[in-house]
């Protein structure tokens, strides 16, 4: 146990280190699951999960049923997506399933790949995950904005979108070949007010970022189709024959750990709702950043409406996993300006945007966080007159 | 645990049902991890294995250091693989890495999709798992035995070859332009004499066939060259941004048990030894079904050489996880015989082959294999003369 928790909780990062907010990396969450304490933990003896198959009877044959219990209950509390005549898909991650959603809706036998578009600025990794097997089923065809091909065409529509946080419905306009994949791996209340179910064809999840597990590599698909779920699952089959069972039953147990807390919600122990803690830190994280970059004439942040939100109850604002970072006037190249002091972070060329912009994540972290704060308050800007 | 335990063992299935032998799922070594009882349970606290990375500084980011370090010590007990100056990648099984490693060891630039071969009969996946996403990179030639182009080529080696069992080496006369992948899960001593460690470029090895484990979806390569490495770490990242920590923790602590079950071997405790059971139970069962084939005059079943395994100290012979049937005289469609006996089992077509050919796994449970003698025993055949 010692052990696990030296692999779990880095050390504390020092005034020197340089940090990486690269990544969307959801650290941040340990805190909670650490107060959690025993409430979360599973245990798997040596004799389970041999077997390849997990619900021979089902579409998806290595979804684990305790998992699609699971699913199936948060969605109903949080009521971010509708889960009813759905079928669940699980996936090495919402990444597998992305690839899966792309085989499935690609037509099999078409002249030409299909092209996958999405609107700029758009997922960092979007591009790359598409092209890299140099598929003769699906292409990346860019920014949906631009895309005017009287050809068939697969649009990504991620919301809350990665990585500037806002909400976002389809833009290309649908001549009739347009396939939609909803990524709503951030459509969770503490990131963004939930204004109601989402009811989409086919709609990606995943813990990574609901619940911070993402070393469990668990994501799930809320398809319409049963023939296009088959084919995510003949995908998965084949790269990867299923998802881990251990994992699986894992996820399981966080999402009921949540779903519990959820109902326990309001009865005194506030604290204790996982979203609540979330949101809570992430207003208060959102808060501190949007002060510090005040005071200097440097970088600019979005504005986000107030919406009302359903899970919350009142209307709140999105506090996304990112902060979506312009700089101004002189500062060109954005991460360059912030590897200057010893800060990663992602350029917005990579989002199919300029090198003013940077993505800078709001998940690590407690200490990584402050040392963020910290180096930003000291840098050289034009103080503003208050 | 009681639910765990029924999802784990199945029922015991009736005179009726139809056995299924058409998968290599590994069910018969669940009766050895329930004899070790705790000696293999893991427990994972809800706070673990949020982040995606596991080891930073490794070229594999996403590998668990304790199973990188079970790996090179299993390898060492066994003697069946050198594991001095490879790199490890894990991968979500086998499947996944023998993707990667396509991937990695496919020119990027190459005017046309390097050529994918395997001599017949082989594993009936590699064709599917080649072509699913119609790659620019890659694309299934067939059976290495008749491929004679002068064109880039990757040579896929199994040993012991899936579906047949016997062991083997490249067959096509390398021009320069080619390169393995050796395909070594069934190298173990439960199945095979192993007579020398492989020394290979590109090993493949998985829990699923070494310690019964599928539904973790671990397996690893042994890369010899660097480069090949960071390829393969970088598909997987592109392809599901890392594995299952869960699984990798859960996998090295099954492969230390195994470590230390070898280590205790021959102090009068033979019967704790992981493949010391494994190979007794394949034995058993490749006699029994040796017996039940040779009093009938309908199928025969291959024959292998005795070799000096170094594991056992002693000669030994194959027994492979799959018999590979052959049908004689009038039975044409061998798959199409056995079902009519409610035995599903894989015809000899999807392995490059002709109908008269079956694989049927010797992985299933015990109640499962009887019912196999039994139903076998009951066909109508020539008997023979003793």
């Amino acid at each position: 146990a010692l052990e696990a928790k030296e692999n779990g909780i880095k050390k504390k990062p020092s005034s020197e280190s340089v940090i990486n907010l690269d990544h969307g990396d959801p650290t941040m969450f340990e805190s909670y699951w650490w107060r959690m304490g025993d409430k979360c933990t599973i245990t798997i003896p040596g004799w389970q999960s041999l077997s390849y198959f997990s619900d021979v009877g089902n579409l998806c044959w290595f979804l684990e049923p305790e998992l699609a219990n699971e699913i199936r209950r948060l969605h109903c509390f949080v009521g971010n997506a509708a889960v009813e005549n759905r079928h669940i898909v699980v996936g090495t991650g919402s990444t597998q399933l992305f690839q899966a959603a792309l085989y499935a809706l690609s037509p099999p036998d078409a002249p030409a790949p299909v092209n996958v578009v999405a609107a700029a600025p758009y997922y960092s990794s979007y591009p790359a995950m598409t092209d890299y097997l140099r598929s003769g089923l699906y292409r990346w065809a860019g920014d949906a904005y631009a895309f005017d091909k009287d050809e068939p065409y697969i649009e990504l529509v991620t919301s809350p979108n990665n990585p500037d946080g806002f909400t976002r419905e389809a833009v290309v306009l649908n001549r009739g070949g347009g396939k939609l994949v909803h990524d709503l791996v951030y459509y969770w209340p503490q990131y963004t007010p939930i204004t109601s179910p989402a009811d989409h064809d086919l709609m990606l999840f995943t813990v990574s970022k609901s619940t911070g597990h993402a070393g469990t590599r668990i994501g799930w698909a809320l398809v319409k189709d049963k023939e296009v779920a088959k084919k995510m699952t003949k995908f998965i089959e084949l790269n990867t024959i299923g998802v881990s069972k251990d994992s699986q039953l894992r996820a399981a147990k966080i999402l009921q750990v949540v779903s519990d807390s959820c109902r326990h919600s309001g009865s005194g122990c506030e604290s204790e709702n996982f979203f609540e803690y979330g949101r809570r830190i992430m207003t208060e994280r959102w808060e501190q950043l949007r002060d510090v970059i005040s005071h200097k004439d440097l970088f600019r942040l979005p504005e986000y409406p107030l919406e009302f939100c359903k899970f919350a109850g009142e209307f709140t604002e999105a506090h996304p996993a990112f902060a979506w970072l312009k700089s101004k006037e002189e500062i060109e190249d954005c991460e360059r300006f912030l590897k200057g002091y010893k800060i990663l972070t992602r350029s917005g060329k990579h989002f199919g945007v300029d090198t003013k912009h940077v993505r800078v994540s709001m998940l690590d972290r407690e200490d990584t966080f402050h040392l963020l704060l910290e180096r930003l308050s000291a840098m050289q800007g034009h103080e503003r007159e208050e």
